[in-house]
């Protein structure tokens, strides 16, 4: 029978407590569809760093590529934030990524009719919402050089980074997003700033020449600053989004706290070949790590996103997706998504209960 | 008596027409404050385009630097969006920001209660809004150079840009929000993406240094993807906001949408010293221009910005301030902030009664 290796990364925070849960329902749905997994649980991001002083050891960053996917917590806490860049938890996410070449990040937001309350926006504004945002993940700003501090011409102090993006990498990113679409409702909105910036000109420019390849797609393009106002204006108008990698991280943010529920929220990070890399959007929350309180359903949905865009194991990856629903169903909630007339639990039995309507 | 010499850019779109009854307000009000205004209009964006072939003409921009503040109503349209980018309507108004070097755009978004119900946020998370939006303008990503096209060295075609700050910029930029804060309610938020841009950790840096000046603020950082997140989430938490140019670009037109009525929302753009440049934060509308269908209030509330900020005519300010209140609270609404049981006007009937308000 087929068998599949999965890095775990625990990370920090509430890391290793959603991982823990995800864990199981990858073993059971394997055992289910008739294939084996086994893993290998790895240190990431500050706990690596009180581990062995790097953020990203290479150990670690090896298992993940040797792999044939990776699933990840969360990372960072208070405790390492005024750590220099390169001791930073982030930076070893940046390494994990750069290192893996996972440039396609996928984000989607969707409001569950059983989550919709949970909003701060009107129901009939959140309801039905259901987008993706495409961003491209290993390039922009967040990579490119020249950049760190110096001096100018008046000897000022100063810091600076570059945005800079490449064809190749505007092309391979929009290719993956107007395949996305095609597999949606057929909607592309690329964002940009082409009216300031030279690297959204190029981008506008390289995404419009790929408009041919894909007749069945309706591609528009967006202003950023316009685009994060029609988030929340009328977010049913989005299907599938593409962005850079400074954009995304912004709209992809702003779009999943449409749900008001972003501990519910998966994300994939794939490349051309290799591992993808699979986590939740939500961050390592440090003021209820260990304390049993975290939801784990985003973590599944990053294993069911997993067991789909990594391994192409789609039915075990539907199981997954349908004993979540499952289980909201059924009336389990944790406290952040909790409401009146609804079970509250806590991580763990939230786990278990997706377990049995697995 | 004093007298004021005002250079009014009416522009593109509904600008000429929200511009005219703008103008209107401003001449009542120094008539009964007792102060002369004089007008000068000049072409700028599309029009001056259409013109002379350029989107800010030396003349133009020359009027602004002589007279004491400067009004605009709205730039660019489909027309022009090909445009190369030196011949865009938006690169005028870069120009004529660093021409005038108003580096600090203070941008209100308050939720009035008169217009809840126009929000797209549940009434609890609306009601109440008030924060004020301090943008850096005339550096960053938007001007930092090198910047342009070219190739790398695999030969591939790139697109680039700078973000970069030198830290006067950061210095002056932050003491405006110290400052702006101080006169509000004492809280101040520093938005940045330190974790990963080395041009944020000066920002940060800066920012953190000047809070013993400021000692009655109260200082906190956040990072930009949080902040997109917890204007949804819950905007109330705001007071001032200080950020970058792009990030500023973007949270301020998402923090202006949580209104539901951007024809509502005024800008101020200062300078160190020279005339300041007001304007709507609301785009050209080219779907509704000509039609007598714009809403005048955001314009009109630039104008009261101008008095204040621009002139020092506080008095005059609020009474216009005052007026539009007042020609709410009457009933009388334009199409964009229309709702059942008010009176449907437009353009120039809604300027005609803020005028019997004043
Ligand atoms: C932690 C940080 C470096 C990261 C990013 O900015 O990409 C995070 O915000 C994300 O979106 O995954
Ligand atoms: C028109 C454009 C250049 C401008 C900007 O990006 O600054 C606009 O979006 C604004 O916010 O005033």
């Amino acid at each position: 029978s087929k068998s599949y290796n999965i890095t775990l990364l625990p990370g920090d925070g509430i890391g290793p407590e959603v991982i823990s849960v995800a864990k199981n329902a990858l073993q059971l749905v394997a055992s289910i569809e008739g294939f084996e997994v086994a893993f290998e649980e790895m240190p990431m991001g500050g706990a690596a760093l009180d581990a062995v002083g790097v953020p990203l050891p290479a150990e670690t960053l090896n298992s993940a590529k040797k792999s044939d996917a990776t699933l990840l917590g969360a990372i960072g806490g208070y405790k390492w934030d005024k750590n220099e860049k390169h001791l930073k938890p982030e930076t070893g996410l940046l390494q994990l990524r750069e290192g893996l070449q996972v440039f396609a990040n996928l984000r989607p937001t969707t409001v569950l009719p059983q989550l919709v309350d949970a909003s701060t926006l009107k129901k009939e504004v959140a309801e039905g919402v259901d987008l993706m945002v495409v961003r491209e993940l290993t390039g922009g700003i967040y990579f490119g050089k020249p950049r760190g501090f110096g001096t100018n011409e008046n000897g000022q102090e100063i810091g600076f980074n570059t945005e800079v993006y490449a064809a190749y990498e505007i092309d391979r990113i929009a290719r993956i997003a107007f395949e996305t679409a095609r597999k949606r409702r057929g909607k592309l909105c690329s964002v940009d700033k082409a009216n300031v910036l030279e690297a959204s000109m190029l981008w506008r420019k390289i995404v419009t020449a790929l408009a041919s390849e894909y007749p069945d797609v309706e591609l528009s393009h967006m202003y950023v600053d316009n685009a994060a106002m029609q988030l929340v204006r009328n977010p049913k108008q989005f299907d599938t989004i593409v962005t850079n990698n400074i954009f995304g991280d912004i709209l992809s943010d702003e779009a999943s706290m449409i749900t008001g529920s972003i501990g519910m929220l998966p994300s994939a990070s794939l490349g051309a070949a290799g591992p993808g890399l699979f986590e939740p959007i939500h961050g390592s929350a440090p003021d209820i790590a260990g304390q049993d309180k975290a939801n784990p359903l985003a973590t599944m949905l990053s294993a069911a996103m997993l067991l789909k865009y990594g391994l192409g194991e789609e039915k075990a990856a539907q199981r997954i997706e349908a004993a979540v629903l499952d289980t909201l169903n059924r009336g389990f909630r944790t406290g952040d998504i909790h409401s009146a007339g609804h079970k509250l639990v806590g991580c763990k039995e939230m786990g278990e209960e997706v377990l049995k309507s697995i």
